[in-house]
């Protein structure tokens, strides 16, 4: 099959690579309808996180059930299904505990951006839709991958109340659907930190009743403003360089949590100012498929679309195009169509 | 009034020093009834933090009001109280929030270990016992204002549950107090990890269903097979060295929280752990005044007695021997008489 591929940093390929099969009796293999790029992604592209050269790169997609082993009882071809990253079984210990990107079975969609990609624990992973979706649901669906969960599982982690005031820090396709799971939640106020136009306008288009382009000092003095010198009762850091966790701390409220998902790259976490303030930190990969029953009624239901933050959709034999444009922040996310 | 006093490191005097006075018409001037040695309190006396020569050390005591500034409305000369060691006006947003410990008006108590103690936020801060205690209370009374709420801080901060299984890092006096906080909100298994035999023994009579003595990872792996490779659903860090932390963390089953109170010296924390486990961090300076009324009930009423920690009492003019004591591991906690 046709597939994504990284040798070097920057250096994005489609190569021909053996097709995904199903390896063990608890498999599936789906034809992927649509993939995505992540901004974590671009941690090997741009040099931060080591490569394999020839290594198959993507883990977002949605697609249709192609083959299923042995012991898949929930799935049969021809199922249109969301794919979570993170695979699970949905019965160990600590899937039973919600914590299911800890699964003792743990798995990882290896190739998203791709013609096939394997599943591994199908039953424990895989969500189907109620028969074909329209394709104007693609791009939601596919958000069901990873961006959309993730965005839930900062606000899950950071305690987000009704009536409550969230930061979100981060305004990349995380930190967007944060800001809507947080208005979804029934956060009163909700202060999006971001200083891109185009971004803003998403993240009020997502709930955002506030947005703050200032970054560190002065963007904690705004948000201080904002919440009449007390801070923010939540705060969803969607990002992962110490810059922004740094941000995250220094404007959530005594008390509160700082939801985080962004794989920290650098960061020192402020032991002493959390001691001194009780601001505690949460989060971490988020378990896609706790959230996916919940999450895929709200986008089937019309209450949310978190398809939003495609702004830009390549075809795969353009799919190095599509990084060059989330790297340059040209684009917000890139669909990939294989 | 006679006070204790540290000069330089390992340097505890007794000294004459200015009796503590309102200044500010929400203070009160506490008569020192009982107070005593944290293990706080020998950071400083260990030299690994600075020492202001000639400055007062204490900050836990119990006693009877001496006389209150204009404003203080529920306390007058007479009444027993509990002195929160950190003081709080129960009134600012913070406050209401629970996080008495942030609040706007944070005072400290700074002669503990002396005849009088100046309160700030008398008001806000203290809670008075019904009429004068047996002698026998005291102790259990006097672990109020300290070491008892920032053990069940530990607790609250970690989730501990009905029915879970807690992980207590520490057997000092706030590590037995997480041991008793833990027990009593119905945890079904409680872990405490000491080596040393009366401690050991005092964590079982506060309801330690299991004793670890290792440390580090043979530690680690002994809780596993408690928790059957699962980990612990709440852990309760209460040293606050990297050490600590890191057995915490180890010990930690995936979507937990280590809820931490002992005041960080050297800790970095795993982030990148955290993030692969989803293991939060959550705790810190105990809002004391927050839980003291349900505390005082449970102790009122004989449902815990936080006062087996202290197990050794010295008379004010001895007090550097009972710095010797606890320094020395010869004592858990040291209770001080004016």
């Amino acid at each position: 099959m046709r597939a994504t591929t990284i040798h070097a940093p920057r250096d994005i390929r489609v190569s021909e690579v053996d097709d995904p099969r199903v390896e063990l009796p608890t498999d599936a293999v789906v034809k992927v309808v649509a993939g995505c790029i992540c901004g974590s992604d671009l941690w090997p592209y741009r040099g931060e996180n080591d490569v394999v050269p020839g290594s198959t790169i993507g883990h977002e997609c949605v697609g249709v059930v192609e083959e299923v082993g042995d012991e898949v009882r929930s799935f049969r071809p021809g199922d249109f299904v969301v794919v979570p990253f993170d695979h699970c079984d949905g019965t160990c210990p600590h899937c039973l505990a919600g914590a299911h990107s800890a699964c003792v079975n743990l798995g990882m969609t290896t190739s998203g951006q791709a013609e096939y990609a394997r599943v591994t624990q199908a039953d424990g992973s895989l969500v189907a839709t109620d028969g074909m979706p329209d394709e104007s649901m693609i791009p939601s669906l596919l958000a069901l991958a990873d961006v959309m969960p993730t965005g839930w599982h900062a606000a899950v982690a950071a305690g987000v109340r009704e009536g409550g005031t969230v930061v979100v820090v981060g305004d990349g396709a995380v930190g967007l659907c944060g800001v809507l799971a947080a208005a979804t939640m029934g956060a009163e106020k909700v202060v999006a930190m971001s200083r891109h136009e185009p971004r803003q306008a998403i993240a009020r288009a997502f709930g955002a009743t506030h947005v703050v382009a200032e970054r560190g000092k002065e963007g904690a003095a705004a948000v201080k403003e904002i919440t009449q010198g007390v801070g923010a009762d939540a705060v969803l850091e969607c990002v992962g360089t110490d810059q922004a966790m740094g941000t995250a701390f220094a404007v959530a409220r005594p008390g509160s949590t700082v939801g985080f998902v962004g794989v920290p790259h650098g960061v020192e976490l402020p032991v002493r100012r959390m001691f001194q303030k009780n601001v505690g930190l949460a989060g971490g990969m988020a378990p896609v498929r706790r959230y996916l029953p919940e999450l895929l009624e709200l986008v089937t239901s019309g209450r949310i679309d978190p398809g939003r933050v495609f702004d830009s959709t390549v075809a795969l034999d353009d799919v190095a195009e599509g990084y060059r444009q989330m790297d340059q922040r040209e684009a917000i996310k890139v669909l990939v169509r294989p």
